[in-house]
């Protein structure tokens, strides 16, 4: 038996949204530290892993580990059912074909249930190797969406330079170049608003536009976005969820020929 | 001479915009008591019924009955040319083939009319007989226009079924299964958001979700909207318009086969 | 060298968004006294003239006199990457195929810059004559905008005309016909909602509706929208941009055959 419980249902809401444009199914992995799902995109380029911590739930049980293969735009369409502010309830047998979803409005007045289908997925786990990362910028998570869409009109690579004193987005195309600039700050008065930079050496790389703003779609989640790049290794960028986990995606970089 | 003067020409504006896509053209029928509409769609598959009564105009005066053929989609062009606050004239001569209708601003620096050419409509009138209903179901007209809306995701027909304690709304699709149920609730603050439930015998019916979906365009006409069911006869949507009259919509429940 | 800065490049953006419809392409024409724009829309139609004061910018230089050839939907793209309240920078060399525009937002946290491709473009001065207009119609230009609009539904044409007292918008077409009129009105109490006419005699044109919907694109950049009308010279339409400048629109009426 696996059951979980959210005060608000507007996270798994906002959850759906930020990974179903990258994957069309995915397997949930439940165990009784949590819920996590590990999966490369269909174009097979990123990287997308999530944890749902048990902790997180308002109740959570789950007595066997459970493998379930979701069909994400199923899911989605469920999701649309409820209101934030609904409380939500997974519920799936240990060896069902089905998953339940409700939701009740706090009142109770409403109760809604829905049984989605099951499927089997192949399951490839990646391992993620520990790294150590040459810079680690915390930025304002729209203003991360803000800079991909607007240089995505350009060019469709970005580069990002990060050095001590900021991190800057470049791109150039048909119509001209792009630069835009963020400056370390972490004097504001809330902290969500501020830009601030772990750097061991500056970093210079370049990613896929199309990539990075497939990943903003994560911004509701957390008012901050964390990139963690080295040289040469997958980008990593990461939407903490409140209290509940995180979303991260991968991103190798691209290799510039005419560098 | 025909002329009826509406203090709000919003209302009328709604009215068209729960008809327009039911019904291409129909019959205006006014009379001294009123404007009375009674239409099939164009499918054939419902009825709509409308009544305004004189009373609830500024001014009304109507000396010959007159049916006046409408072009709906003609006339919502028109409709969109108002303010929600303007103040609305219909006028018409008793042979006339054409529809005056004006529009003025409160403070009258700013005056519109429209002459909209009338059309030769056959009619048929349509008894609906008297009935007395298994079920009369009050409830918010947002709420029933929301669980339309999220059921049709699921599948085509939508079974509602009706107790003393609430009412569930039920489909089922290729991607599972869906129920939402609402608790009778009368003791909350605003009287328009209770769910109320008159019942004589419980009623289980099924309806096509495409037209339930259709009616609910008429949600911002009335904060209530009030279903009336018994088996195997039609479902009757009432929207109430405030002081002017009604619109009602009737549906044929669908005959289970798998029943 | 040139370099004009702006303290909001919200306003240059509403500029773009008034004139992209008509031009792909424009010269603009700087010297000390501003930057100038005069070019036949696409169609060669109507005419757009622009003027922006050098005094209206918060610094503005321009050594030697520039004509820079700029692809406005390029632009357009450049301006969607500020915010409204950034402060902004053109500049270019004097013999430079680009054009550097640059945001910063005003903590400076954020700098941006783009580098624009110019284009050399056939440019025909043309000679506007000043005329004594019979009306000058000032009146709100969301007004404006909202009757163009709305009458464009109706006919291809809409008659102005213009008495003392107020002015008619007129038209017809298949489903009808359609008058707007507006009184006279400098009595209340803001200003810019007011209809004012200095009339020397009457006039009644003639334009195309789909000119006149494209110049109300510029709506954004001033409540009041200015008419001129006399008979058989083009009508001006024009917006003025606070403290900067203007926008004017130049189109010649129709010649109605069953006048």
């Amino acid at each position: 038996m696996f059951e979980a419980r959210l005060l608000k249902s507007g996270q798994l809401k906002k959850i759906l949204e930020a990974i179903k444009e990258l994957l069309k199914e995915a397997t949930f992995d439940c165990s009784d530290s949590g819920i996590q799902l590990q999966a490369m995109d269909d174009a097979h380029v990123s990287l997308v892993s999530m944890c749902l911590k048990s902790t997180g739930f308002d109740k959570f049980r789950c007595d066997r580990n459970l493998s379930m293969g979701i069909n994400l735009e199923s899911m989605v369409k469920i999701m649309k059912c409820c209101s934030n502010d609904d409380i939500m309830t997974i519920k799936a047998q240990d060896n069902a074909d089905t998953l339940t979803i409700m939701f009740e409005t706090s009142n109770q007045e409403k109760m809604s249930d829905y049984e989605m289908k099951l499927m089997n997925l192949d399951q490839e786990h990646l391992g993620i190797p520990e790294t150590n990362y040459s810079c680690i910028i915390k930025m304002p998570s729209t203003e991360f969406a803000r800079i991909c869409r607007d240089l995505s009109q350009f060019g469709e690579s970005v580069i990002i330079a990060c050095t001590k004193d900021g991190v800057k987005f470049s791109t150039s195309g048909d119509i001209g170049s792009a630069n835009v600039k963020l400056s370390q700050n972490t004097s504001i008065d809330k902290e969500e608003e501020g830009v601030t930079i772990e750097m061991q050496q500056a970093v210079c790389l370049t990613f896929a536009c199309r990539y990075l703003n497939l990943f903003c779609k994560a911004a509701p989640l957390s008012p901050q976005v964390i990139l963690s790049m080295s040289g040469d290794v997958p980008l990593v960028v990461e939407y903490q969820i409140e209290e509940l986990g995180y979303i991260r995606y991968y991103l190798a970089p691209k290799i510039e020929e005419d560098d």
